[in-house]
């Protein structure tokens, strides 16, 4: 089963963001198939819990949707940064919040078949206020929501970010009970 | 904050099972910006639960990691195809099962931020074996484990994949509780 070899790839499109590859893979038949490939340098999102116990979202357009989507705050890292300083970055820059306890919560890869990008997901507590510092290009809005109103918000399509989803989830279904 | 207009789009490459483009996007303050997009017809994917409790995994080689990652069953839709029928393929394809008993848990955007793929994500239970029917080109072994074994598996990097830990928690923290 650990028989596939990459044997070959090559960029196809150097986009904005993300580059784009075809790959050559052998199959365990020996057979040579064409893949696409996502280059993607990864990123990382922080699942914020204020004093409340409320989950702290970003409100903002997201073009694969061509609408608004509700998400935790994300961002993609500089090249060689270590996710841990993207997620503080990102919660400063996008809600305006340093966090006194941060903890890696998993790794999410939201599409393995096709792309390398891992997003660090991490919880984050003992919230503080600093400012909000938006990128040049983002223009986002700050919502707050409990977990129940969020549970009921992903069976109802209104969340539907992946990486969301996942930190949400998470935090109810492992991080949660802890306590 | 709905102040974005996706102003224009054009095809930058075709590619064997998803297309790449580039995108002109008017910011709120009247710039306009080039956005990467990936194209993507999405899908559907399955928690399949057995009798026992236990859920059904698939090991599977996966080029965005260049390794095999166990997930949930999964598959891209046929185009116009009901994702409801792309998960009973699926689950027939991938581990040999039919579902008694089957309901939409969420709509899953892996990365709404450049990529148009939603997967439909499906519970599946009430599991009737028939006989797995594999893909020419997928290689994949068939694994149980118990949710409380998979929740250590996302917290030590065994399962990586977004779906997978999407799937997998929001049935801890969502569904199982319902019963």
């Amino acid at each position: 089963m650990s028989d596939y070899k990459l044997i070959g790839s090559k960029s196809v499109y150097n986009g904005n963001v993300m580059d784009f590859w075809e790959c050559d893979v052998e199959l365990p038949d020996g057979k040579v198939a064409k893949w696409d490939l996502v280059h993607h340098s990864g990123g990382a999102a922080a699942l914020p819990v204020d004093d409340d116990g409320n989950i702290i979202l970003v409100r903002q357009y997201r073009l694969g949707v061509d609408r608004e989507l509700l998400e935790i705050p994300a961002g993609k890292a500089e090249p060689g940064e270590d996710p841990l300083e993207t997620v503080k970055r990102e919660m400063e820059e996008e809600i305006g919040y340093v966090a006194g306890h941060i903890e890696k919560m998993m790794d999410f890869c939201p599409a393995p078949a096709y792309s390398q990008e891992n997003t660090a997901v991490y919880l984050a507590t003992e919230l503080k206020k600093t400012r909000v510092n938006p990128d040049e290009d983002e223009f986002v809005t700050i919502e707050r929501y409990s977990p129940d109103a969020l549970k009921d918000m992903i069976r109802n399509g209104e969340i539907v970010d992946g990486k969301t989803i996942s930190a949400v989830t998470a935090y109810l279904a492992i991080f949660f009970s802890r306590n």
